[in-house]
């Protein structure tokens, strides 16, 4: 069927384009079904890192449709930051395009939920295990690529991530690298770290390079010193990331760093949106 | 400066990505600002095909901000045909990622103006060589990709398209194919053709291939037949294109279809919107 092919893949949003980033025909999605299942059914309420291998994770926005069109530019001005996945139409619920069973009020283990720039419930019991009482029908959700989905592939080649060994949530830090601005949105990069031999440096970069849909390769490799030079992030700040939770930094070990999907979260906070809401980091 | 060459490298809109569609540093870039002065002054106010080899060439639609985010997302939901290149701020003439001194209410050579969907001086004198007088502070401008960016590398290596033999504008071609529809912008998606000998095709397709941001390669070779099959052009339609100018199609030669720029055109018309502007096909 021609047109079938053609307006199948006509459809696909290319800016995240790559392995992993399209809905590729005829592959078995039960494992993630399952997974929104036990994170809908509040089986599953904490950090996502790890979880259903070799599948796409996704981070999440959603805003009134007043404030959807700045930001859809902020992310194609930032595109390693905020890779776009999809984009939902006003109102919906169901991202057609990645995942048309899924319903991103209900199957993101934790939200944030802004109000005029501030998160209610901040690491707190408060944060929303869902949001359909804040859902409204001019609200348009995104999908972003997020780094979680080459974890799994690290953890194959025996280059399992120091967080995942430690059981803990990612560590990111904010730089002072500026965004690309786009009307009300601007802010400053947001980069997630992970420490590595530097025997390994080479083949983790090969890795993740394989997703520019989901952040790609590393932004940075070097050592602490060379952090706050780059992106002012000073060698104390290491042990203190401003989200998520810090991580052991063997002798010897570079610290790797890849653009972040809380990135459009701090620029979504600095613009102080009426409403807005996103994923918790991590989940 | 390493926060120089990462913002740079993050300001592109990667979605046209590909080879001569980011604007790459250090190249001289004064024949394609001394064409716009020609077409700012009035010296050049027709077709642009074959103009300013080895430079981007762009379509252009502006409208009011309010559809800006729904036209947006039909950009990338229908990438074939509509390649963004750069998105300008709500009320700028001025295309800052690809082409800064530019002015989009000027450096068109013939341009349309839509109200409710009804073009205005269709094919007369009335179409308009600027739009000074209809711009307005809420109006965003797009820049798509287009097809004549490839046209000159195919012109070097000997594969001069056939309305450029002839003088002429590309024949164009709307199809029963539908677009990814989002919000009011839906319509059909409309294809230029070239023939060429069949011997041709595969470079002719390896060369535009190279080109993502410009259409990139054909959608559709083959024979007349095959063109109503896949796309709803009857044979007697060949030689009278919906757009443009039609062209001699020699014995044995093959038809190539490219997605084509009025694609987006056909639907903002058909979306009735209040106030759009394109430039006029082919210019």
């Amino acid at each position: 069927d021609p047109q079938g092919w053609m307006s199948s893949w006509m459809l696909t949003i290319r800016t995240a384009f790559g392995p992993g980033c399209t809905l590729s025909e005829g592959r078995d999605r039960s494992a993630a079904s399952e997974f929104r299942q036990k994170v809908r059914s509040g089986e599953h309420s904490w950090h996502t890192s790890g979880e259903v291998g070799n599948h796409v994770q996704a981070n999440m926005v959603a805003l009134p449709k007043e404030q959807a069109f700045d930001f859809l530019v902020f992310c194609l001005r930032n595109p390693r930051s905020c890779p776009l996945l999809d984009v939902l139409e006003a109102g919906t619920t169901a991202p057609l395009s990645v995942a048309p069973q899924a319903n991103i009020t209900t199957d993101i283990p934790r939200y944030r939920v802004y109000k005029d720039g501030v998160a209610e419930g901040l690491d707190g019991p408060d944060e929303r295990k869902d949001i359909r009482d804040v859902w409204r029908g001019d609200m348009v959700g995104f999908l972003l690529g997020c780094s979680f989905t080459w974890e799994a592939a690290l953890c194959q080649e025996g280059l399992t991530p120091r967080h995942i060994e430690e059981g803990c949530n990612v560590p990111m830090y904010r730089t002072r690298i500026p965004n690309a601005p786009s009307g009300v949105f601007r802010g400053h990069l947001v980069v997630s770290m992970r420490p590595y031999d530097p025997s390994k440096v080479d083949r983790v970069t090969q890795i993740t390079s394989l997703y520019p849909g989901a952040h790609g390769g590393p932004l940075h490799v070097g050592d602490a010193d060379s952090l706050f030079e780059r992106f002012g992030i000073e060698r104390e700040r290491v042990g203190r990331p401003d989200f998520g939770d810090p991580v052991t930094v063997r002798e010897g070990e570079v610290l790797m760093l890849w653009a972040c999907g809380v990135t459009p979260q701090t620029a979504i906070a600095e613009a102080r949106l009426p409403l807005a809401v996103t994923h918790s980091p991590g989940c």
